[in-house]
Protein backbone atom coordinates (compact mmCIF):
# COMPACT_ATOMS: atom_id res chain seq x y z
CA UNK A 1 0.00 0.00 0.00
CA UNK A 2 1.17 3.58 -0.64
CA UNK A 3 2.75 5.32 2.53
CA UNK A 4 -0.69 7.79 2.45
CA UNK A 5 -2.45 4.64 3.71
CA UNK A 6 0.74 3.92 6.85
CA UNK A 7 0.71 7.43 7.42
CA UNK A 8 -3.36 7.33 8.48
CA UNK A 9 -2.62 4.11 9.66
CA UNK A 10 0.02 5.31 11.80
CA UNK A 11 -2.12 8.26 13.25
CA UNK A 12 -5.66 6.32 13.86
CA UNK A 13 -6.67 3.15 15.38
CA UNK A 14 -6.17 0.51 12.85
CA UNK A 15 -10.06 -0.18 12.75
CA UNK A 16 -10.65 3.04 12.67
CA UNK A 17 -8.18 3.67 9.66
CA UNK A 18 -9.49 0.90 8.42
CA UNK A 19 -13.43 2.18 8.37
CA UNK A 20 -12.22 5.46 6.87
CA UNK A 21 -10.21 3.59 4.05
CA UNK A 22 -13.74 1.58 3.49
CA UNK A 23 -15.92 4.91 3.28
CA UNK A 24 -13.62 6.38 0.89
CA UNK A 25 -13.77 3.44 -1.18
CA UNK A 26 -17.29 3.14 -0.95
CA UNK A 27 -17.73 7.02 -2.33
CA UNK A 28 -15.18 6.08 -5.40
CA UNK A 29 -17.39 3.57 -6.09
CA UNK A 30 -19.99 5.45 -6.16
CA UNK A 31 -18.49 7.14 -9.13
CA UNK A 32 -18.38 3.79 -11.19
CA UNK A 33 -22.41 4.61 -12.25
CA UNK A 34 -22.28 8.36 -12.82
CA UNK A 35 -25.48 10.61 -13.35
CA UNK A 36 -24.06 11.61 -16.60
CA UNK A 37 -22.55 8.93 -18.25
CA UNK A 38 -19.87 9.80 -20.58
CA UNK A 39 -20.89 8.26 -23.72
CA UNK A 40 -24.27 10.09 -23.59
CA UNK A 41 -22.94 13.69 -23.13
CA UNK A 42 -22.52 15.86 -26.03
CA UNK A 43 -18.99 15.69 -28.10
CA UNK A 44 -18.36 18.77 -30.14
CA UNK A 45 -15.25 18.49 -32.19
CA UNK A 46 -12.83 21.74 -32.63
CA UNK A 47 -14.83 22.73 -36.21
CA UNK A 48 -18.03 22.89 -34.43
CA UNK A 49 -19.53 19.80 -35.63
CA UNK A 50 -20.93 17.10 -33.28
CA UNK A 51 -20.08 13.30 -32.92
CA UNK A 52 -22.53 11.42 -33.61
CA UNK A 53 -24.23 9.59 -30.31
CA UNK A 54 -24.52 6.23 -29.85
CA UNK A 55 -26.73 3.46 -28.72
CA UNK A 56 -29.72 6.73 -29.00
CA UNK A 57 -32.07 3.53 -29.93
CA UNK A 58 -31.49 2.30 -26.16
CA UNK A 59 -32.25 6.58 -24.73
CA UNK A 60 -36.12 7.37 -23.62
CA UNK A 61 -38.58 7.55 -26.73
CA UNK A 62 -40.30 10.95 -25.92
CA UNK A 63 -42.82 10.84 -29.12
CA UNK A 64 -43.50 9.00 -32.27
CA UNK A 65 -45.43 10.45 -34.89
CA UNK A 66 -46.26 9.76 -38.49
CA UNK A 67 -46.60 12.21 -41.46
CA UNK A 68 -45.67 15.14 -39.19
CA UNK A 69 -45.01 18.05 -41.43
CA UNK A 70 -45.00 21.93 -40.59
CA UNK A 71 -45.52 22.94 -44.50
CA UNK A 72 -49.16 22.44 -45.68
CA UNK A 73 -49.88 19.45 -47.61
CA UNK A 74 -49.58 19.95 -51.66
CA UNK A 75 -52.78 17.82 -52.08
CA UNK A 76 -55.26 15.85 -49.52
CA UNK A 77 -54.07 12.30 -48.66
CA UNK A 78 -55.79 9.12 -50.56
CA UNK A 79 -57.62 6.96 -48.79
CA UNK A 80 -55.86 3.91 -47.33
CA UNK A 81 -52.77 6.01 -47.98
CA UNK A 82 -49.50 5.26 -45.47
CA UNK A 83 -49.69 8.50 -43.18
CA UNK A 84 -46.06 8.82 -44.12
CA UNK A 85 -42.91 7.89 -42.60
CA UNK A 86 -42.64 7.40 -39.14
CA UNK A 87 -40.57 9.85 -36.87
CA UNK A 88 -39.21 8.67 -33.24
CA UNK A 89 -37.71 10.92 -30.74
CA UNK A 90 -35.36 9.90 -27.87
CA UNK A 91 -33.31 11.76 -24.96
CA UNK A 92 -31.08 10.67 -23.33
CA UNK A 93 -31.88 8.72 -19.96
CA UNK A 94 -29.76 11.14 -17.68
CA UNK A 95 -31.40 14.05 -19.09
CA UNK A 96 -35.04 12.29 -18.94
CA UNK A 97 -34.67 12.35 -14.94
CA UNK A 98 -33.57 15.52 -14.62
CA UNK A 99 -36.61 16.97 -16.57
CA UNK A 100 -38.45 14.79 -14.76
CA UNK A 101 -37.16 15.85 -11.52
CA UNK A 102 -36.86 19.40 -12.06
CA UNK A 103 -38.90 20.38 -15.08
CA UNK A 104 -36.13 21.81 -16.65
CA UNK A 105 -34.08 20.65 -19.61
CA UNK A 106 -30.09 20.39 -18.28
CA UNK A 107 -27.42 21.77 -20.36
CA UNK A 108 -26.17 18.71 -23.03
CA UNK A 109 -29.95 17.89 -23.17
CA UNK A 110 -30.06 15.77 -26.68
CA UNK A 111 -32.69 14.98 -28.69
CA UNK A 112 -32.20 12.48 -31.39
CA UNK A 113 -34.70 12.25 -34.22
CA UNK A 114 -34.98 9.24 -36.32
CA UNK A 115 -37.34 7.78 -39.55
CA UNK A 116 -38.67 4.63 -40.35
CA UNK A 117 -40.98 3.92 -43.65
CA UNK A 118 -44.60 3.53 -42.33
CA UNK A 119 -44.74 -0.18 -43.26
CA UNK A 120 -47.79 -2.49 -43.88
CA UNK A 121 -46.57 -6.15 -45.38
CA UNK A 122 -45.94 -8.20 -42.96
CA UNK A 123 -48.49 -10.72 -41.62
CA UNK A 124 -50.21 -10.84 -39.79
CA UNK A 125 -50.99 -7.09 -39.29
CA UNK A 126 -54.25 -6.64 -41.57
CA UNK A 127 -54.61 -3.43 -41.05
CA UNK A 128 -52.34 -0.40 -39.77
CA UNK A 129 -48.53 0.66 -40.28
CA UNK A 130 -45.47 -0.58 -38.43
CA UNK A 131 -41.87 0.93 -38.49
CA UNK A 132 -40.38 -0.81 -41.37
CA UNK A 133 -36.57 0.46 -42.50
CA UNK A 134 -34.62 2.86 -40.99
CA UNK A 135 -33.92 6.20 -43.32
CA UNK A 136 -30.24 6.59 -43.32
CA UNK A 137 -29.46 9.40 -40.72
CA UNK A 138 -30.57 11.19 -37.77
CA UNK A 139 -31.00 14.85 -36.20
CA UNK A 140 -29.88 15.83 -33.17
CA UNK A 141 -30.79 18.95 -30.87
CA UNK A 142 -28.69 20.27 -28.62
CA UNK A 143 -28.91 22.74 -26.00
CA UNK A 144 -25.45 24.42 -24.92
CA UNK A 145 -25.45 27.70 -23.47
CA UNK A 146 -24.07 29.81 -26.49
CA UNK A 147 -24.12 28.13 -29.07
CA UNK A 148 -27.00 30.05 -30.57
CA UNK A 149 -29.14 32.86 -29.21
CA UNK A 150 -31.54 30.07 -28.36
CA UNK A 151 -29.51 28.11 -26.38
CA UNK A 152 -30.05 25.13 -28.62
CA UNK A 153 -28.80 24.17 -32.24
CA UNK A 154 -29.42 21.46 -34.79
CA UNK A 155 -27.14 19.21 -36.42
CA UNK A 156 -27.76 16.66 -39.53
CA UNK A 157 -26.40 13.29 -40.02
CA UNK A 158 -26.52 11.37 -42.98
CA UNK A 159 -25.42 7.92 -42.02
CA UNK A 160 -24.74 5.97 -39.05
CA UNK A 161 -21.31 7.36 -38.06
CA UNK A 162 -20.18 10.73 -39.23
CA UNK A 163 -20.23 13.73 -37.17
CA UNK A 164 -23.24 15.99 -37.77
CA UNK A 165 -23.21 19.74 -39.18
CA UNK A 166 -24.40 22.26 -37.25
CA UNK A 167 -27.05 23.95 -39.44
CA UNK A 168 -26.38 27.65 -39.70
CA UNK A 169 -28.97 29.39 -37.16
CA UNK A 170 -30.58 31.13 -40.40
CA UNK A 171 -32.03 27.57 -41.00
CA UNK A 172 -35.83 27.50 -40.25
CA UNK A 173 -35.94 25.07 -37.95
CA UNK A 174 -34.37 27.57 -35.19
CA UNK A 175 -37.59 30.17 -36.02
CA UNK A 176 -40.28 27.72 -36.46
CA UNK A 177 -38.83 26.16 -32.75
CA UNK A 178 -38.52 29.58 -31.12
CA UNK A 179 -41.95 30.52 -31.30
CA UNK A 180 -44.05 27.51 -32.14
CA UNK A 181 -42.51 25.04 -29.65
CA UNK A 182 -44.29 24.98 -26.29
CA UNK A 183 -41.77 24.79 -24.41
CA UNK A 184 -37.92 26.13 -24.12
CA UNK A 185 -37.71 25.85 -27.99
CA UNK A 186 -38.92 21.46 -27.70
CA UNK A 187 -42.16 20.83 -29.24
CA UNK A 188 -43.34 19.01 -25.62
CA UNK A 189 -47.18 19.29 -26.89
CA UNK A 190 -46.17 16.11 -29.67
CA UNK A 191 -44.37 14.25 -26.49
CA UNK A 192 -46.69 12.37 -24.01
CA UNK A 193 -44.23 11.48 -21.22
CA UNK A 194 -42.88 15.33 -21.17
CA UNK A 195 -46.37 16.77 -21.62
CA UNK A 196 -47.57 14.98 -18.92
CA UNK A 197 -44.66 16.20 -16.43
CA UNK A 198 -45.17 20.04 -17.75
CA UNK A 199 -48.91 19.26 -16.42
CA UNK A 200 -47.89 19.28 -13.44
CA UNK A 201 -46.89 21.98 -10.68
CA UNK A 202 -43.19 22.67 -10.93
CA UNK A 203 -41.52 21.78 -7.54
CA UNK B 1 -15.60 -3.24 13.53
CA UNK B 2 -17.13 -6.56 13.50
CA UNK B 3 -14.91 -9.32 15.02
CA UNK B 4 -14.08 -10.59 11.93
CA UNK B 5 -12.31 -7.93 10.95
CA UNK B 6 -10.21 -7.88 13.89
CA UNK B 7 -9.34 -11.83 13.51
CA UNK B 8 -7.83 -10.89 10.07
CA UNK B 9 -6.08 -8.17 10.85
CA UNK B 10 -4.67 -10.54 13.78
CA UNK B 11 -3.72 -12.95 10.88
CA UNK B 12 -2.22 -10.77 8.27
CA UNK B 13 0.05 -7.66 7.98
CA UNK B 14 -2.09 -4.74 8.40
CA UNK B 15 -1.05 -3.67 4.80
CA UNK B 16 -2.62 -6.86 3.47
CA UNK B 17 -5.74 -7.22 5.22
CA UNK B 18 -6.52 -3.55 4.51
CA UNK B 19 -5.68 -4.30 0.74
CA UNK B 20 -8.45 -7.46 0.75
CA UNK B 21 -10.62 -5.27 1.96
CA UNK B 22 -10.70 -2.95 -0.43
CA UNK B 23 -10.72 -5.69 -2.64
CA UNK B 24 -13.94 -6.57 -1.33
CA UNK B 25 -16.02 -3.51 -0.70
CA UNK B 26 -14.97 -2.63 -4.42
CA UNK B 27 -16.02 -6.01 -5.19
CA UNK B 28 -19.41 -5.34 -3.50
CA UNK B 29 -19.37 -1.90 -4.83
CA UNK B 30 -19.82 -3.62 -8.40
CA UNK B 31 -23.33 -5.09 -7.14
CA UNK B 32 -25.12 -1.44 -6.89
CA UNK B 33 -25.38 -1.50 -10.51
CA UNK B 34 -27.45 -4.97 -10.99
CA UNK B 35 -27.18 -6.19 -14.08
CA UNK B 36 -31.08 -6.62 -13.96
CA UNK B 37 -32.70 -4.14 -11.58
CA UNK B 38 -34.94 -5.42 -9.05
CA UNK B 39 -37.72 -2.83 -9.89
CA UNK B 40 -37.32 -4.38 -13.98
CA UNK B 41 -37.96 -7.78 -13.12
CA UNK B 42 -41.70 -9.63 -13.23
CA UNK B 43 -43.04 -9.82 -9.86
CA UNK B 44 -45.72 -12.41 -9.10
CA UNK B 45 -48.65 -12.08 -6.76
CA UNK B 46 -49.24 -15.62 -4.93
CA UNK B 47 -52.26 -15.51 -7.14
CA UNK B 48 -50.89 -15.72 -10.49
CA UNK B 49 -51.15 -11.64 -11.06
CA UNK B 50 -48.17 -9.54 -12.20
CA UNK B 51 -47.22 -6.83 -10.20
CA UNK B 52 -47.47 -3.21 -12.49
CA UNK B 53 -43.97 -2.70 -13.56
CA UNK B 54 -43.07 1.61 -13.35
CA UNK B 55 -41.54 3.81 -15.41
CA UNK B 56 -41.14 1.40 -18.14
CA UNK B 57 -41.56 4.52 -20.65
CA UNK B 58 -37.66 5.16 -19.80
CA UNK B 59 -36.98 1.13 -21.29
CA UNK B 60 -36.09 0.73 -24.77
CA UNK B 61 -39.00 1.48 -27.35
CA UNK B 62 -38.44 -1.38 -30.02
CA UNK B 63 -41.36 0.23 -32.35
CA UNK B 64 -44.11 2.48 -32.71
CA UNK B 65 -47.40 1.05 -34.95
CA UNK B 66 -50.53 2.81 -35.62
CA UNK B 67 -54.01 1.22 -36.07
CA UNK B 68 -52.04 -2.51 -36.07
CA UNK B 69 -54.81 -4.76 -36.22
CA UNK B 70 -55.12 -8.65 -37.37
CA UNK B 71 -58.67 -8.23 -37.91
CA UNK B 72 -59.70 -7.39 -41.12
CA UNK B 73 -61.08 -3.84 -41.38
CA UNK B 74 -64.87 -3.72 -41.79
CA UNK B 75 -64.53 -0.54 -44.07
CA UNK B 76 -61.90 0.88 -45.82
CA UNK B 77 -60.51 3.76 -44.16
CA UNK B 78 -61.61 7.68 -45.37
CA UNK B 79 -58.90 9.75 -47.11
CA UNK B 80 -57.72 12.03 -44.59
CA UNK B 81 -58.84 9.85 -41.91
CA UNK B 82 -56.86 9.34 -38.66
CA UNK B 83 -54.52 6.06 -38.64
CA UNK B 84 -55.59 4.49 -35.22
CA UNK B 85 -53.99 4.47 -32.47
CA UNK B 86 -50.27 4.89 -31.97
CA UNK B 87 -49.13 1.72 -30.18
CA UNK B 88 -45.70 1.58 -28.51
CA UNK B 89 -43.42 -1.41 -26.96
CA UNK B 90 -41.14 -1.29 -24.55
CA UNK B 91 -39.03 -3.92 -23.41
CA UNK B 92 -36.53 -3.63 -20.07
CA UNK B 93 -33.01 -2.20 -20.97
CA UNK B 94 -31.22 -5.38 -19.63
CA UNK B 95 -33.38 -7.64 -21.71
CA UNK B 96 -32.60 -5.56 -24.72
CA UNK B 97 -29.03 -5.78 -23.60
CA UNK B 98 -29.09 -9.82 -22.90
CA UNK B 99 -30.69 -9.83 -26.23
CA UNK B 100 -28.64 -7.55 -28.50
CA UNK B 101 -25.59 -9.94 -26.99
CA UNK B 102 -27.02 -13.19 -27.33
CA UNK B 103 -30.03 -12.97 -29.35
CA UNK B 104 -32.03 -15.30 -27.29
CA UNK B 105 -35.07 -12.95 -24.94
CA UNK B 106 -33.79 -14.17 -21.38
CA UNK B 107 -36.08 -15.52 -18.93
CA UNK B 108 -37.59 -12.28 -16.89
CA UNK B 109 -38.11 -10.48 -20.24
CA UNK B 110 -41.52 -8.35 -20.77
CA UNK B 111 -42.75 -6.76 -23.52
CA UNK B 112 -45.02 -3.05 -22.58
CA UNK B 113 -47.85 -1.93 -24.89
CA UNK B 114 -49.02 1.14 -24.39
CA UNK B 115 -51.90 2.96 -26.49
CA UNK B 116 -52.35 6.77 -27.54
CA UNK B 117 -54.89 9.03 -29.51
CA UNK B 118 -53.03 9.61 -32.72
CA UNK B 119 -53.78 13.37 -32.65
CA UNK B 120 -53.14 16.41 -35.24
CA UNK B 121 -54.89 19.11 -33.41
CA UNK B 122 -51.46 20.98 -32.17
CA UNK B 123 -49.68 24.20 -34.25
CA UNK B 124 -47.40 24.27 -35.83
CA UNK B 125 -48.11 20.69 -37.40
CA UNK B 126 -50.40 20.85 -40.87
CA UNK B 127 -50.02 17.76 -41.73
CA UNK B 128 -49.38 14.06 -39.95
CA UNK B 129 -50.72 12.75 -36.64
CA UNK B 130 -48.34 12.42 -33.48
CA UNK B 131 -48.94 10.61 -29.69
CA UNK B 132 -51.87 12.26 -27.92
CA UNK B 133 -53.40 11.44 -24.77
CA UNK B 134 -52.74 8.25 -23.38
CA UNK B 135 -55.22 5.53 -23.02
CA UNK B 136 -55.44 3.73 -19.59
CA UNK B 137 -53.81 0.19 -19.13
CA UNK B 138 -51.22 -1.31 -20.71
CA UNK B 139 -50.49 -5.10 -21.62
CA UNK B 140 -47.52 -7.28 -20.42
CA UNK B 141 -46.05 -10.21 -22.65
CA UNK B 142 -44.28 -12.21 -20.18
CA UNK B 143 -41.55 -14.48 -20.78
CA UNK B 144 -41.29 -17.41 -18.09
CA UNK B 145 -40.70 -20.79 -18.20
CA UNK B 146 -43.47 -22.95 -17.43
CA UNK B 147 -46.01 -20.06 -17.33
CA UNK B 148 -47.55 -21.51 -20.41
CA UNK B 149 -46.74 -24.06 -22.56
CA UNK B 150 -45.21 -21.09 -24.78
CA UNK B 151 -43.06 -20.14 -22.19
CA UNK B 152 -44.70 -16.50 -22.59
CA UNK B 153 -47.87 -15.34 -20.97
CA UNK B 154 -50.12 -12.21 -21.72
CA UNK B 155 -51.23 -9.78 -18.65
CA UNK B 156 -53.75 -7.08 -18.99
CA UNK B 157 -53.35 -3.77 -16.92
CA UNK B 158 -56.97 -1.65 -16.85
CA UNK B 159 -55.41 1.44 -15.21
CA UNK B 160 -51.73 2.72 -14.22
CA UNK B 161 -51.65 0.65 -10.77
CA UNK B 162 -53.35 -2.08 -10.02
CA UNK B 163 -52.06 -5.61 -10.84
CA UNK B 164 -52.36 -7.32 -14.34
CA UNK B 165 -54.60 -10.16 -14.95
CA UNK B 166 -53.13 -13.51 -16.60
CA UNK B 167 -55.29 -13.60 -20.04
CA UNK B 168 -56.28 -17.76 -20.18
CA UNK B 169 -54.27 -19.68 -22.46
CA UNK B 170 -56.98 -20.08 -24.61
CA UNK B 171 -57.20 -16.46 -25.58
CA UNK B 172 -56.34 -15.27 -28.97
CA UNK B 173 -53.48 -13.70 -28.77
CA UNK B 174 -51.34 -16.87 -27.21
CA UNK B 175 -52.30 -19.24 -30.83
CA UNK B 176 -51.75 -16.17 -32.75
CA UNK B 177 -48.04 -15.49 -31.51
CA UNK B 178 -47.30 -18.69 -31.70
CA UNK B 179 -48.14 -18.98 -35.09
CA UNK B 180 -47.46 -15.90 -36.69
CA UNK B 181 -44.73 -14.16 -34.75
CA UNK B 182 -41.22 -13.90 -36.35
CA UNK B 183 -39.26 -15.10 -33.36
CA UNK B 184 -40.00 -16.57 -29.87
CA UNK B 185 -43.48 -15.45 -30.08
CA UNK B 186 -42.23 -11.67 -30.31
CA UNK B 187 -43.40 -10.15 -33.46
CA UNK B 188 -40.02 -9.02 -33.88
CA UNK B 189 -41.27 -8.37 -37.43
CA UNK B 190 -42.56 -4.86 -36.13
CA UNK B 191 -39.60 -4.13 -34.41
CA UNK B 192 -36.68 -2.35 -36.19
CA UNK B 193 -33.72 -2.79 -33.80
CA UNK B 194 -34.78 -6.40 -33.00
CA UNK B 195 -35.07 -7.31 -36.33
CA UNK B 196 -31.99 -5.57 -37.43
CA UNK B 197 -30.11 -7.79 -34.74
CA UNK B 198 -31.84 -11.37 -35.67
CA UNK B 199 -30.90 -10.54 -39.28
CA UNK B 200 -27.00 -10.09 -38.40
CA UNK B 201 -25.03 -14.00 -37.95
CA UNK B 202 -25.71 -15.13 -34.31
CA UNK B 203 -22.26 -15.23 -32.09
Amino acid sequence: MPSNDRAVMGVLPPNLAVSLLFLLTLVSCRRQTPERPEEQLPQLTEDGSLKQPKEWETWVMVGSSTGLSYATPGAAPAAGAAPGMFHNVYLQPWAYREFIKTGVFPEGTMFVLSFYEASRKSAPAKAGFYEGDRAPGIEVHLKQAGIDKSGWAFFGFGDTTSNGTKLPGTASCYSCHATEAAHDNVFTQFYPPIRERLSTASP
